[in-house]
């Protein structure tokens, strides 16, 4: 709803990733305010225009919309408690995207509320350098209506990705995307480390493993389908056939000497899965194994 | 070397792998001898036109080429171990695609060489249905030499990947594929329980999960060149910075009541490399960690 090249915008919280953040917004032309607590920090993005506000709370007022990436909810919390004493900050939207879990980004929707500020949470899935392209996916959570509100403006940043009312999805999402980026390269490193034995450099592995990973990738919609039926056929291969080739890579790692701990955690979630009964069904059975919380947990 | 058309081959084991293998050869028109312990699960391929062979051995001395195909390598070492007292298979080559690790393939290579015959290694990276497909990749291992006089022949059964001279690499990639394939699916499997807790569905979360797996799979060329060179520069992110974000991972996984398993084993290996004093460099550096077998391994 604001034009997109001249709504005013606040940043707080210039670290690395604030920093691209306001530097992303000053390129767009967006008057941009910043804010942090070590106020060096300010001083390059000063120099190519932004105004540094002499406490976070004029920041926060200095602007329709201010965007927070600070270390953690600790800070955050600080920031928007009512505990500051700056007074109310109706009109204004925070769009928090400091890395934290559902149950913080809820609660900081709570502390900001207190204050009559609207409250987004995001989540940013990329590195510093790439901000303001593309490449930058930003994931948002909360009110449908105050995402839109700013789309425009939020739109220097990367590509806005909008996941729904629920202010936990974007933390959730997060994580979730970061699974998935850990487990891609322990795989790649456990598969590295066992060619490796052979003499094969990373190198030459890798094309392989980035192959199996984005072919095995596709499968994910289908699977998808069991998980959501919770009906499992073993249309392709059943669970007792999977386990007897997890044996083999356990037994593999083992005999040259590899870091056995990852098949073997592998073989574990499979094997309770087996003792629980679903031994001829498919993969995405265990999607049960999974959800449910384990000893020690 | 040997006419693709014409050339005859020899099938042993005829589970669904095994008939799989059988029905793609007689469909690119090999000759083709069959044998199987229990002989009535030839009755489909004799009807297609192959020949039951009466014994074993006679199964490996009708063909140039033999693919073994069976339970487990004890199979194998019944089938070519000298004890049989089925005398020599000079002139004969083996292509065991029996799925094992790298130590088995050495040793069943050692006895086919007791009887004269040549020996290769295989792994199929593919289900029965797909055989004789280019969907079906088929990796080789062992003399160069003996795979290229077969290759036009094995060329029935699907897209062929020769490895190497060691005869581990095929069992040796395989695990590895493997490894990859599962940790894709656990992570997955990890995500969507997260985000189910939020009431979002598994079709849902699907897509996000294939394109982060797809995405981070095309990282892996690029952080083999630092596990090649063992230098692992923080050009995009330090591991103790990851770290921080594993500790949110487990958290978040805790809180919302799912298997935090997977996320707890991720930052058990990346703190001990920060123990190690790796963490001011970059994620490949864990290949010390993965290379490295662990207490109780």
């Amino acid at each position: 709803m604001n034009d997109r090249s001249t709504a005013p915008v606040t940043v707080i919280g210039l670290g690395l990733m604030g920093q691209a953040l306001a530097g992303a917004f000053l390129k767009a032309g967006h008057p941009t305010t910043v804010w942090n607590r070590t106020a060096a920090k300010a001083d390059k993005l000063v120099a190519e225009g932004a105004r540094l506000a002499p406490t976070a709370g004029e920041a926060l007022r200095a602007s329709p919309l201010t965007i927070i990436c600070v270390t953690d909810y600790e800070v955050v919390r600080e920031l928007l408690s009512e505990g500051d004493g700056e007074g109310g900050l109706a009109g204004t939207t925070v769009i928090n995207l400091t890395s934290g879990t559902s149950a913080q980004a809820r609660e900081a929707a709570q502390w900001a509320g207190r204050r009559e500020a609207r409250y987004l949470d995001g989540a940013i899935m990329a590195v510093p350098p790439v901000i303001g392209t593309p490449e930058a996916v930003i994931l948002h959570s909360g009110p449908r209506a105050d995402f839109e509100a700013h789309e425009g403006t939020l739109g220097a940043l990367g590509t806005l990705t909008y996941l729904g009312e629920d202010l936990g999805l974007a933390s959730l999402y997060d994580a979730a995307g970061l699974v998935m980026m850990w487990s891609v390269l322990n795989a790649w490193l456990q598969g590295t480390a066992m060619v490796k034995t052979a003499g094969v450099d990373a190198a030459t592995f890798a094309p392989f493993a980035q192959q199996l990973a984005t072919e095995v990738a596709g499968w994910l919609p289908g699977y998808a389908g069991q998980v959501d039926k919770g009906s499992f056929p073993a249309e392709v291969s059943a669970l007792e056939t999977d386990v007897r080739a997890m044996a083999h890579l356990v037994e593999e790692s083992e005999a040259v000497g590899v870091n056995a701990e990852w098949p073997r955690l592998i073989k574990a979630i499979a094997d309770r899965a087996i003792a629980a009964g679903h031994g001829k069904e498919q993969y995405p059975v265990l999607i049960e194994e999974f959800s449910t919380s384990q000893e020690g947990d």
